[in-house]
């Protein structure tokens, strides 16, 4: 037979990460490449509890189906953490989904015809280009620098395009490790406003802030925008259970996209989460969290400034799980992806997390899933691997 | 904010069915409104200890982030299942997804630009309609007869109009019930293949038969066609484990678009059903649902030529969930509804599973989630609100 795809499937890059997972399963190899939280930080046991309690108390209910938005107590548990932190939001502005992921294919859904503009970060998340992708929008790239994204070119580009979205991983974003500076969140929130284009804010990071002190999401200077959360950081990953806020009017055509792409989230997995939240000190858990990355990612930064030539830059991030590296100008990171696989390191070269023009000779490094020792010698293996690449 | 919706917005039905829950919440209320399966059916007990297990033996990686195909193990049981049926499917050709209803996003996201025409039984699954409607596709409706599709009226769509997808639910089918004869899956297939249509075909309840004998899916007679299947039915619908068996050129795009959309299934839960598929004989507690709605589908047969007046006509499936139920013509089941609500018994009416021209003389009705009491309850009920009708 003649298959005959939709378009979209023409669009959208190959992930490079995932190809690149396939060569760092290797027992030698010290990968810096992969997104993964640090299993340590799982609460087998609480989890174990947790489970046990939902299906012993209300097993037959916890195996049916369920509503479409999300189980209500934990809905509620969410809204209530954000007004904790200062942020009006409801019960009924959230959407339970499986993970940020899913976040990003909704709001694609919901927003985007083809062409349409959506302003992304350079560099941005992957996946996020991924997601969008294959709503066949046109990206309009604008640089971040250290304390956020460039608001000149935003302004510039706001002006000059016609842009529905804007998509900002506003705290330790994937995948530089940059925070938007408090200024900048506001002046952000004004532009929007300004020119009519919706925020989408993902904050899959926020709390695993390690230094400085806590910064409230664009959201709360904008409640008129769309905001991404996730226990995929602080839980698990594996369980896929994040989150939409969104105000009424954009979450019930959400809510329609969601129904049409899998009638709800697992609610087996909802009722063990909540329950888990529910018994448990989290806050102290997110502690031990921030604590275990913070020795990984000194470790990192002591190293790279070690291990690496004097040309190498790098970001020193206060939070998440990635920092970025740019090597000397004109070196590639894709010939020392090559050279760097032979030491037995990996990490993602930069140019994957570009929609266009990529700048080569950047680098993305994980720092939450490998001990401090691995972190140590898999930076001078990457060294090593610098030295061979300059020497050729 | 002035929010501009993406134009697929606009071309979603509301569902009717999602309202119709809403109003059955009532506790007097007996609905055969919704799809549940049978609570009683759920293993809860074997879930638990399964789920305890792979904590207890594997809780760092159940809880990490995993592979967009699924867990290898699950879908090797999965093709090895099929294997027994006799279907030639390997573990490669099954990806794991959120229920089947993920798998019609996923197909509509691979195959469909606007306008790309999808044939569709008449009436089908209002669910599907939703799932594809958001790639906006032009619907051909075919009808039904009581052995499967009308195969003329089949040809003459294939002939006439430039069709990318058939999607059929050959067994049991939701709304109906019916289900495919052996001769007319072969005509399907032969006539698929001529026309370069590929055929989604859905089979949630082939597994819950529970008269007659076991007819091998189309997929059989068609192997470069897609199949879904989920274990909603048999195990639990609330934890949304469901799977799409494709060819694999098929297969890759199906894997880009699942890797945009969330990346992976819940993959703690894919450990669990594995672990309670690997522990229990299932075949033995799918015999036990078998057993559970073929009373309770005899008892809404017995009860409908009891309670209802002559000139109402009714399926009487061999299996699944549901059955069909066509009153005398110009007779209005979104009419009835509101009767029928007054006495408390709860139906969907059958026009919500057209694309168009509906045939508003017939209704839904579920079997599954009541037992015999209720079904003979709410059937005279019914009975007792088409008098009413009938007597303005």
């Amino acid at each position: 037979m003649n298959y005959r795809f939709a378009n979209r499937m023409n669009k959208i890059p190959r992930s490079f990460v995932r190809e690149i997972l396939k060569v760092t399963d290797d027992e030698d190899m010290i990968s810096f490449a992969g997104g993964l939280p640090n299993p340590q930080s799982f609460p087998v046991e609480a989890i174990k509890d947790a489970t046990s309690k939902v299906l012993t108390q209300d097993g037959d209910k916890v195996l049916q189906y369920s509503t479409t938005e999300g189980y209500h107590r934990l809905r509620e548990y969410i809204a209530e953490r954000y007004q904790g932190q200062g942020l009006e939001v409801g019960v009924e502005d959230i959407l339970i989904t499986n993970g940020s992921q899913q976040c990003l294919d909704l709001v694609g859904k919901v927003f985007l015809d083809r062409d349409d503009g959506v302003i992304m970060e350079r560099p941005t998340y992957l996946a996020a280009i991924q997601a969008f992708g294959l709503y066949e929008p046109e990206f309009h790239p604008v640089p971040l620098l250290d304390d956020g994204v460039d608001l000149h070119a935003l302004e510039t580009t706001l002006k000059e395009e016609d842009v529905k979205l804007f998509y900002t991983v506003s705290s330790f974003q994937n995948p530089t490790g940059i925070t938007y500076s408090t200024s900048k969140r506001k002046k952000v929130a004004e532009l929007m406003g300004e020119y009519n284009t919706i925020l989408v804010e993902d904050n899959p990071y926020g709390e695993i802030r390690f230094m400085g002190e806590d910064i409230a999401p664009i959201k709360s200077y904008l409640p008129d925008s769309i905001l991404f959360g996730t226990f995929s950081k602080i839980v698990s990953p594996g369980m896929r259970m994040g989150w939409i806020v969104a105000p009424p009017e954009i979450m019930e055509k959400l809510i329609t996209a969601k129904q049409a792409s899998d009638l709800h989230s697992n609610y087996f997995t909802q009722r063990v989460v909540y329950q888990y939240l529910q018994d448990n000190d989290v806050d102290r858990h997110i502690q031990s969290i921030r604590k275990l990355y913070k020795l990984q990612r000194d470790q990192m930064v002591q190293s790279i400034r070690k291990y690496l030539p004097t040309g190498v830059k790098h970001t020193s991030p206060e939070g998440g799980m990635f920092l970025w590296v740019t090597l000397p100008e004109g070196v590639s990171a894709m010939e020392l992806f090559q050279l760097a696989i032979e030491e037995n390191v990996a990490f993602v070269p930069g140019e994957t997390f570009y929609t266009e023009d990529p700048e080569i000779n950047t680098m993305r490094l994980n720092f939450s899933n490998s001990n401090v020792e691995e972190i140590a010698e898999g930076i001078k293996r990457l060294g090593k691997a610098i030295e061979k690449l300059q020497a050729n």
